[in-house]
């Protein structure tokens, strides 16, 4: 019998990140591709079908070899069915994605990136061993997937693990992109951080910030975390700040989960030796102490490899479970 | 073959509910016993075995024909141990309940008394036919139980679905029982109802509360909801704003679960009617369009037999997973 292989696709709105694993999940061969300018059904298919093509030849394999492929897009979606509800930055809505991949002639597996992202890092990551995990991934919003028994939750209509969009702070006059307000993260993703920095900087703070950049758009959360890391005093407060309020959220899932691990990626989990005091204790404050006890917070170790190694979890996950 | 039976245990801090039934669930027999002054281990194992043996008794059978006893008591707990860590109003801490009732020859389940709810609700109740399920029990604190693919998400230490501690308002300066400040229990159970009555009462408010009582301190939930009830605006104005701290926290589960069905339970859910509009519509307005169109909310219907029918539910679950 020929070899198997599994492929991962971690679709996004800038780029599409194709890779080829065996059934353990090593990443044999890779393809890059950018979306560009022109985001149509058709062109994007092309590009998908175009990264299966170059990872199976790259390895010299059939593509009969490739016994799924896992593909992990931003919701809300319809999973069973293989159907793109709507995902932002591509016209891929109402998109029926297996039925459109049909031609290859192997079973698609289609998974939200956040959820994708947690089973990637529970398989390959921080997750490994952890039955029961809850994913967190904070940069420009904060999503999350829930691993339960070792299996995502998905809810009734797969729209489960939405948990940055619980309400931190329901008089808070910070509307969120949902339409809520208060969202936990509308205050503590790394889009709040920048504002937060930006109004420092807009209120002629004393901070280094304001020598790091021409204008105070341009103040983000890697400046911040490096001004911190220089001990700028208002970078570090407002690191502070965003710790405390992601502790508050951590502190109710663990509560509502009793969670054995909680995996906090995305590009503010770069900062973790900076947050992770602060969130400790707010969580210590908050939290019930034998849940507490029972639960490890680490930051997510697959880098910028989550998604496609996600996608390739999601595929895997399928296949095995046959 | 001899019939078969299961016993529900509903151990309260201040009675204990026992009732047989068949494995439909019927109930046949019920007895009740006041826990009284004296909560010691024996005396509590005591009257356990004695309410067993009256409903035994009184059905005409034998133990042997029971194939499991069920048993839903306050946590925290080891469920799979049989282990009471901690239990409020009752000296049963760091009892192993399963080795100390081995005498009756009968599995003993032990389950949270909340998940026994949530079980009873999803097997007899209103959450028939919901895989997907969030049992909410709204009196003196909120407690939950979360039902998934059928069955009770315990966590990694039997500690989940604790959603009455998780933070609605982290400027709050009202400390819940838990230790955190700002809980939704804190904020928006029936305790919060009476508290803000009492202070409205005390602040010489025009409302027909202040006829109803003595003292201050005699006003609680069902008195806010009789006043209500007679269109007292102050009453309302309190209802509503307890509806508004419910629907914000449901809001939160919904976008964190996806569930297909809320069953609100306890006390304050006997005041519904009054409540609805305003959970409702806070729900409509903080959480996700696409997941509020798949689930259902509606309030529970078991009522006062919610502990023991919960307790067979407990059982039945165990011996139909055999």
């Amino acid at each position: 019998m020929k070899e198997e292989y599994v492929i991962g696709v971690d679709l996004g709105g800038t780029k599409i990140l194709t890779a080829l694993a065996d059934l353990e999940g090593a990443i044999l061969e890779r393809s890059r591709v950018l979306v560009g300018e022109v985001k149509d059904k058709d062109t994007i298919l092309g590009k998908i079908k175009e990264t299966i093509n170059q990872v199976t030849a790259n390895a010299g394999i059939d593509l009969e070899q490739v016994v799924g492929i896992g593909l992990g897009c931003p919701g809300p979606l319809d999973i069973e069915e293989g159907l793109i509800h709507h995902t932002p930055n591509l016209d891929l809505d109402n998109v029926n994605i297996k039925d459109e991949l049909s031609g290859l002639d192997t079973p698609i597996y289609l998974e939200n990136d956040a959820n994708a992202a947690a089973l990637g890092e529970q398989m390959f990551g921080a997750g490994q061993g952890a039955d029961d995990m809850i994913y967190i991934t904070v940069s420009t919003g904060i999503g999350g997937g829930i691993i339960i028994d070792g299996e995502i939750y998905h809810g009734v209509s797969d729209g489960a693990g939405e948990i940055g969009h619980h309400t931190l702070d329901p008089a808070s006059a910070i509307k969120c992109g949902c339409g809520n307000y208060g969202c936990w993260e509308a205050l503590a993703s790394g889009t709040a951080l920048s504002r937060l920095a930006q109004d420092a900087v807009e209120a002629d703070a004393d901070t280094m910030m304001k020598d790091m950049v021409t204008d105070s758009s341009e103040v983000d959360g890697a400046i911040v975390a490096r001004a911190a890391e220089k001990n700028d005093g208002v970078a570090l407060d407002l690191m502070d700040t965003i710790a405390e309020r992601l502790g508050i959220g951590l502190a109710s899932l663990i509560n509502i989960f009793n969670p054995s691990r909680i995996v906090f990626g995305g590009g503010v989990s770069n900062s973790w030796s900076l947050l992770e005091e602060k969130i400790n204790e707010t969580i210590a404050e908050r939290a019930m102490e034998s849940l507490v006890e029972r639960v490890e917070i680490i930051p997510a170790k697959l880098g910028s490899d989550v998604g496609v190694a996600g996608a390739i979890a999601t595929a895997l996950a399928q296949v095995k479970n046959k």
